[in-house]
């Protein structure tokens, strides 16, 4: 596949091109540059961006997909009772195929949201892969270990390994704790150990709400991020998703061992759980990503609400207008979404790396007059703005048409017969 | 104009109508409920909604329509570094012909976002109404009095009452004082007895910030609410814009004087104001509606971030995320702007009301499943589902294209030339 973009202003993630050219070949990014006249190339398509604006794709850096099938069903509850009356409870019903339709479901809203990748931590990893692979779409997938005996981890992730290393390059496989919480020290000790055998990183929810600092105060006399990573989790490094109510220990511990951190705005807000210290978090040089979490604490997935919050909220509650400008928030949703995730050579749009990249339409209201495109994109941007989400060279959303490999209403009746079998309609 | 709209899930602001019609004549709606079998009458267009859902359009209860070329412009700035340093000189500049071009841009984006009715505080009003008259848009426009002469100040405020009510029915005007910090005791003086001569309400910008109320507290010994409600400003109520640093004594008078709120949780956010304590009020019996404020301040026009952001800050700050459910979000970004803005029968969709409504696309992913169609809109919504806006009966926003009397790249080609000519370009 061989596309070139032209009249474009592009947004390298470091530099703008005012008016140029965007090709790729093969999944990967050829040219990027000024107009050129090297244009007699075997294109599969030539597209005149009419001078809108591309931008690296987004990447959701902490999600879980097939949740999905909860949006709108148990909001307004605080996160325990959300959690172990109204989701474990459900997820429990939940098959290999719901999770591969939910999955599916989940990533038209990704794309039609800029968004190229995400990072699930989920368990049926085997559909969501399946899912992304059929839809041409990535997924850093990491798997949440829950309490459970030894042999009973070992090889979930030893499966995991093995099976995932054959999915293809839009799919890897990461070690994950599902929480603290959730887990007994003999299984937290059993992650350790098989991560250290393998030098490989390992994420978790951490320090998500108050009551989750407090209980594993009560049972170890130390807060989360201390415990973990004095029993070794991120002696190779790793990430930790949400990081709301940090110990100045706890943001120590994380940083020595080169942890990133995914901030999740949205659902910290609806749950109640609170506002990470995102600027504090950058000022100590924190790689911080950002998340929209699962679409039942959200309930959307759209890059372009958490941009604003991750800058708002800290704005509102440092009583300071000029943290967190524009940029910076632009290279969380993108740059700093790839290193989290581990995704080589997708952090900006230069030769050489892969495709994956947004078309946005600038003559829509919001978007004029244009001053500053990339603040345009930030403070105001929609995901009505979206023209194209380009994944792996291949076009997935163009103009609210998806290609996906799958009819548009098929995945709705699926995800909606699932929903209605689960919540027993 | 005769509509029928019919294969409809609509939600009258009350209660919900799963398949239903809605008929509109000469801007009111003539007709809603279930599928009628009187359908034979001299429509001008009759439309299948394929199921997709229908609801009471935004009220922006308070903005400043033409501040759209100052978006992107001056970003994480103080608010007093950036309303006295960069907005004001610039606003100077603004002719008549500039404030009708802008507002015109500002009524796209509106439409765009569902809204049907804005409240604009700003000056060149009368041509901020011929941009509304000639696009087909509600404003309940209010002139915001700053420091000046009494008998300027009688005068503009005469001339606007007279001039205003020839306008026709989708333009009123209402008496606002811009802000206590920016006006003298005799300006403040003149127009409380300007409106008390005429029993009018009056409006005003009502501690938005700390420095505001302490301000007011150096100059006068009291905080603003109570400062101004003694000076008999609120005499036959009006409404407070912003309200996030209110005193007890504040909402005590204002609450005694029937005062409206309007909150306009972006723009305190962006320009580090605050977060407003909705949910008090709320209890306390205020009418509490949402204002997008100014694009220069927020940076867009856009009711669906606005409603998740009233619900979402009120569960973060009060660690509680049972507050703000989805139906009293949706009643404050429609009925409850209805009422602050005092347009009538705009609350909801019913027989007899105006013909003021939005129809919104179900059938993309963010709206999947449905398990509660409103929740969706208040937690999940976007622009983007924004299919339809209908002001008085007459389709102005469908599918992404406008019906607004001017050709839409004009208006951006307008707003560009205005924009580069008072930033000096």
């Amino acid at each position: 596949m061989m596309l070139r973009i032209y009249n474009a202003k592009i947004w390298t993630g470091n530099r703008f091109i005012d008016c140029g050219e965007l090709w790729t070949e093969d999944g990967r990014m050829r040219y990027v540059g000024d107009v050129s006249p090297l244009i007699l190339l075997p294109w599969d398509r030539e597209i005149n961006a009419n001078g809108n604006l591309i931008i690296p794709s987004f990447k959701n850096a902490h999600a879980h997909s097939p949740m999905v099938f909860l949006r709108s069903y148990a909001d307004d509850m605080a996160l325990n009772d959300w959690l172990f009356r109204q989701v474990f409870p459900r997820e429990d019903k939940l098959t290999p195929d719901d999770c591969y339709w939910l999955t599916r479901l989940a990533i038209l809203e990704y794309l039609s949201s800029g968004i190229s990748a995400v990072s699930d931590m989920y368990f049926h990893l085997n559909s969501i892969a399946d899912a992304c692979v059929d839809s041409g779409f990535r997924n850093a997938m990491i798997a949440g270990v829950t309490d459970g005996k030894r042999e009973d981890i070992e090889k979930t992730l030893s499966d995991g390994i093995s099976a995932f290393s054959k999915k293809g390059e839009l799919i890897s496989y990461g070690l994950g704790l599902h929480a603290e919480y959730t887990n007994s020290v003999d299984s937290i000790k059993t992650l350790v150990e098989f991560a250290r055998e393998r030098k490989m990183p390992v994420s978790a929810h951490l320090c998500e709400t108050k009551s989750e600092v407090e209980g594993c105060v009560q049972r170890y006399g130390k807060t989360p991020g201390v415990f973990l990573a004095e029993n070794g989790l991120f002696d190779f490094g790793g990430t930790a998703y949400h990081f709301v109510h940090p110990s100045d220990a706890d943001v120590d511990a994380l940083r020595e061992r080169g942890v990133n951190v995914v901030t999740c705005p949205a659902s910290n807000l609806k749950l109640a759980s609170g506002i990470a210290p995102v600027k504090k978090l950058l000022d100590r040089g924190f790689n911080v990503a950002i998340g929209t979490d699962g679409p039942a604490s959200n309930n959307c997935l759209d890059m372009f609400r958490e941009m604003f919050l991750v800058t708002g909220l800290q704005k509102g509650v440092l009583s300071d207008p000029s943290v967190l400008g524009g940029e910076t928030v632009m290279k969380m949703a993108t740059a700093n979404g790839a290193e989290a995730m581990d995704l080589k050579c997708m952090d900006t749009i230069e030769a050489g790396n892969a495709a994956d990249f947004v078309m946005l339409d600038i003559r829509q209201p919001n978007m004029q007059p244009i001053n500053n495109a990339l603040k345009n994109v930030v403070y105001a941007g929609s995901k009505s703005n979206v023209l194209m989400t380009v994944v792996n060279g291949i076009i997935r959303y163009e103009k609210g048409e998806y290609s996906v490999g799958e009819d548009v209403d098929r995945i709705y009746s699926e995800c909606q017969r699932i929903t209605d079998r689960i919540l027993e309609r």
